[in-house]
């Protein structure tokens, strides 16, 4: 087994060798969306979707291939999300990645259009791996049926207007913990489950990865939040304390720094305790857990 | 065989009564883009894509029960379709229906978190009937992939794209068959096979429905533009002779009010030779291509 650096890197390597593949050919007249949808989807990113889904479908006896359409699908819908949040009328950001958002290097209409694009586009991969003959129809459908279910309005969408709602207004911990459970919180879980699903892995192990996932996910934010406070502008590639100027509730401003860190502690053991002693038991997965709340960036 | 206007009716209302049935029922913190969901899906409209589902369907040997969920996620995707058309950053519309559009009634943001949500909700709805155990996986995810590949990029947003660029601008007859064939028709073209696709029916019926709906899809659109022109304001319930105030090439532009009633005469005489001669032969068909073709609104 290789040191969880090397595998991190091969996960990401094949996801970004892969992503453009599934990209539409360009045609003459729709040509300025697809380049926007490859601009999104192609601009960087750690591509931890991907790789979860990946590293679940292999841990379930999958390979990274059988993975490979279903994680890079997912990415898709992470980038949908994430030029719909940078809209001026939502987070109004500039910024993504360090680089113009999409609506600035593309236009309002098209990033609108972009980001359709991709949702659709994710959808649509998944569901084509049905003319390949490689997968039951069955995975397929449970697969693209836990997408849909993880980022619709009682899901991602869900997790953006309470998240828009909120903004400068007062917020409770528990209502905060529901917008990070459904902002990002869904669709990390369902990048777990997804690859769980496609390995054909029974109930109780898709039940432990969901598991593992909310935890990290929640771990994932919090930290979010942390360096929002504490990285520096060039580091983090987009403008800090952003949170303070929109005036937004954060974990940071509910428990402080100190105690912010110490939940995303906990939170990474229960994470590590939802795969012990299961077929899930891998170093891999403590490892990403461990990462992910250390993280300067 | 009850007349036309009953049986469109009987479709019609089925489709109105169950629509709001699957809608995911309120949250407490989501509530707002719910409301705007519904707002916009339940308001109104011919129903003609989820009536050629229907249609579709029972005409191959189904039941319009079966067919209801996926006419009613065709009507989903509609509907966000355009949502996301009336904002201010594409056709900037105020009035849909003769009522403010979904930006004006809950503001920009929730607009396009709404028409993000019924994307999503209408490939979950046909997702999810999967877990009803009353569909082969193979025929949801057929009706699903017929979706994603009408919609995308290369179908019903590659039309928006095109219509958008072009505002303004000169654009050939052929361009504008383009426009039309991905803008409004890729979506009525899919209402009618996976109306025949629910139902099982062999490649060659999908064929025809396919060539059908191609048809009265153009006829549709080209009869959208006459009205343009032609219907006053109260009639139509939207402004009128807005193309024109956007600069906009239409079939009225480029050919003359005549010749483009000629055009429609021609395209519902396609229509017709389709499904002559095949299961789909039936007098509801050519009724509907013929009212659709004269309809005043």
């Amino acid at each position: 087994m290789s040191g969880y650096g090397e595998r991190y890197d091969q996960y990401y390597t094949a996801v970004e060798a892969a992503l453009p593949g599934y990209l539409p050919r360009e045609e003459t007249l729709q040509k300025t969306v697809q380049e926007a949808m490859a601009y999104s989807l192609l601009g960087g990113g750690k591509r931890i979707r991907a790789v979860l889904c990946l590293a679940f479908c292999q841990l379930c006896g999958g390979t990274v291939e059988e993975a490979m359409p279903f994680a890079c699908a997912i990415e898709m819908v992470h980038a949908y999300s994430l030029i719909h949040d940078d809209l001026p009328c939502m987070d109004d950001d500039d910024l993504r990645r360090g680089k113009p958002s999409c609506h600035i290097q593309y236009g309002e209409a098209m990033a609108v259009l972009a980001g359709d694009g991709l949702l659709t586009l994710g959808f649509g991969t998944m569901l084509d791996q049905h003319h390949t003959g490689k997968y039951s129809p069955q995975r397929v459908v449970k697969a693209a049926a836990e997408l849909a279910g993880a980022i619709g309005s009682a899901g991602m969408i869900g997790g953006q207007v309470i998240d828009i709602q909120h903004e400068g207004k007062p917020i409770t911990g528990e209502e905060l913990d529901l917008l990070h459970s459904l902002k990002t919180g869904a669709l990390i879980r369902a990048s777990a489950r997804i690859g769980c699903i496609v390995a054909g892995a029974p109930d109780d192990v898709v039940a432990r990865a969901d598991r593992y996932a909310r935890n990290i996910g929640l771990a994932f934010q919090i930290t979010d939040d942390i360096l929002d406070v504490t990285a520096t502008r060039e580091v983090l590639g987009k403008p800090i304390d952003s949170d303070r100027e929109n005036q937004k509730t954060t974990y940071v401003t509910l428990y402080g720094l100190e105690r912010s860190r110490q939940i995303v502690r906990d939170l990474v053991q229960e994470a590590d305790l939802a795969i012990k002693g299961s077929v899930l038991d891998d170093p891999f997965l403590y490892q990403l857990a461990d990462r992910l709340a250390q993280r300067d960036r």
